[in-house]
């Protein structure tokens, strides 16, 4: 990569995951959701990851974020084991269950954003503690653009503070029962409606193998997720996405309907790629002219007017 | 409408339908596959029907019917009831309970074609039997393109005359449920290889709110479904897809991707205003401007390049 600024900070959680599907078991496995959003936006900017592991991370997935050009310096390795997750997929790999989180290390973490990554003008705060993110905002000095994702625990247990950064950020992303639950609201578009109110100028609703939609007071933009034959695990698909959107953004550079809906299709791309292996695996392998092949077979299957 | 000749015959099934959702219970309305079908098609083509009916049909539904400008020579009245079909909507709106299916003049129908329908080019078999699908295509002197769709009761009970049919037929329609039960493959992307090497050329699979999904040997193509904040009865709301698509195809006149992609959209569109009301209620009042404007909206929707 050319640049060497960080033109991404993404804030969030790096996990030793052991991942059960109908088919294969792979245990303490490189996951995260800041793992999935630097690795999906590396193809598009600079990006630097902040996050804590404890003394038993392993050397090759540091190298394995070396080798996605992630900036380290605000990755923080402290005392302790590192946060585990465990979860098996159903037969139909849309449902999951989890059947162990062990916060280690994580259950202290105060994410300090190095003097190098203030400026940052496009940040990410992904799925973690409401407060951190609010910790995080307020360390950086004056953002260009802010998205936050969230999930169920946070819009359960920390309600109020989940609306502080959501009142805070240009973009908020969720999953379709995030938002339902968020809302109070089944009905999408009334649940979306009901979120912009709350601050934010767009929100993106991931619906997993259904796709995406992007919200805002200049329109709706609808994106499927990219069909695949084979989905060996899902895990960090949304987080992928989310990073990919926020690089292809970075990349463009300008805040435009054509910019988002450009940033949702790399987005889509992108997590299409990383849910045919486990942990980072296809991603570690992904080239960009992979992801502009199949971008382009994604305009392909969207058009209307063939 | 000034064309005279029937374009398109459909056969399927007449009922009076009495559906509960959360919030509202109607009684014995207007419904059948064939009903909502031939609605949804009337605003591309003339349409010719098929089906039957007993002595207590409502006088206002034959109206209904001819106000669509529906051909109803191939409407069979008969003595003895009218099938009918209760169910109940789960608070989400997306599963459903049936409550009774009574087939009353529906047990001994044959479906007979007029004289008049033979020569029709476009067929659409909508939901029934195999069996009688079958006797109505013996029908049909050379049509230029049939269309069947099926449910899960024909895939369990009859599935070797269903396959007859599947091989008979240039499109298949079918929603995701009905694909993986048939074909016996969850991963959507297989199960529809799957069946296109049963037979026919293009397969269609209806995802509900999610869209549908155009599987052919010349490419794949997604449409979303058009966000609505307001569902009050999703029933039909295949059927009207199916008969919007068919419909569309007839105006084009062609049988390329171009002329499937739009009417994958087109029948998108009707579909989203049959499930704003009961019945066929928004159809009745439904203009070809009004599908014209959410058509455009459609597109922008989808649209990739802002």
């Amino acid at each position: 990569m050319k640049k060497t600024s960080v033109e991404l900070v993404v804030v969030g959680s790096i996990g030793l995951d052991t991942v059960a599907t109908p088919w294969e078991r792979r245990e303490e496995i490189l996951g995260g959701s800041v793992s999935f959003a630097c690795a999906g936006a590396s193809f598009f900017t600079p990006v630097g990851m902040v996050g804590v592991v404890g003394e038993d991370f392993p050397e090759p997935y540091v190298q394995a974020y070396r080798d996605f050009g992630i900036d380290l310096q605000g990755l923080q390795r402290v005392p302790g084991r590192t946060f585990r997750w465990s979860g098996v997929y159903d037969a139909d790999m849309n449902s999951r269950r989890t059947l162990l989180t062990e916060l280690n290390v994580f259950a202290a973490f105060k994410p300090e954003l190095p003097p190098a990554y203030r400026k940052a003008p496009y940040v990410f705060l992904a799925n973690i503690a409401p407060d951190l993110q609010l910790h995080v905002l307020s360390q950086v000095e004056s953002p260009k653009f802010v998205a936050a994702d969230t999930m169920d625990l946070w819009i359960n247990v920390a309600r109020e503070r989940l609306l502080e950064v959501i009142a805070s950020v240009d973009l908020l992303t969720l999953n379709d029962s995030e938002a339902r639950l968020l809302a109070g609201e089944h009905n999408l578009i009334k649940a979306a409606r009901k979120i912009l109110g709350w601050g934010p100028d767009y929100l993106i609703i991931k619906k997993g193998e259904h796709g995406a939609m992007l919200f805002s007071a200049s329109g709706t933009a609808v994106v499927p997720a990219y069909p695949l034959e084979s989905v060996l695990d899902p895990t960090g698909a949304g987080d992928t996405f989310a990073g990919g959107f926020m690089g292809a953004l970075v990349e463009r550079g300008t805040l435009d309907q054509a910019a988002m809906r450009r940033a949702m299709a790399y987005g889509s791309v992108v997590a299409s790629f990383g849910v045919e292996a486990f942990s980072l695996d296809r991603l570690q392998s992904l080239t960009r002219t992979e992801i502009e092949h199949r971008l382009a077979a994604f305009r392909e299957l969207t058009r209307l007017d063939a």
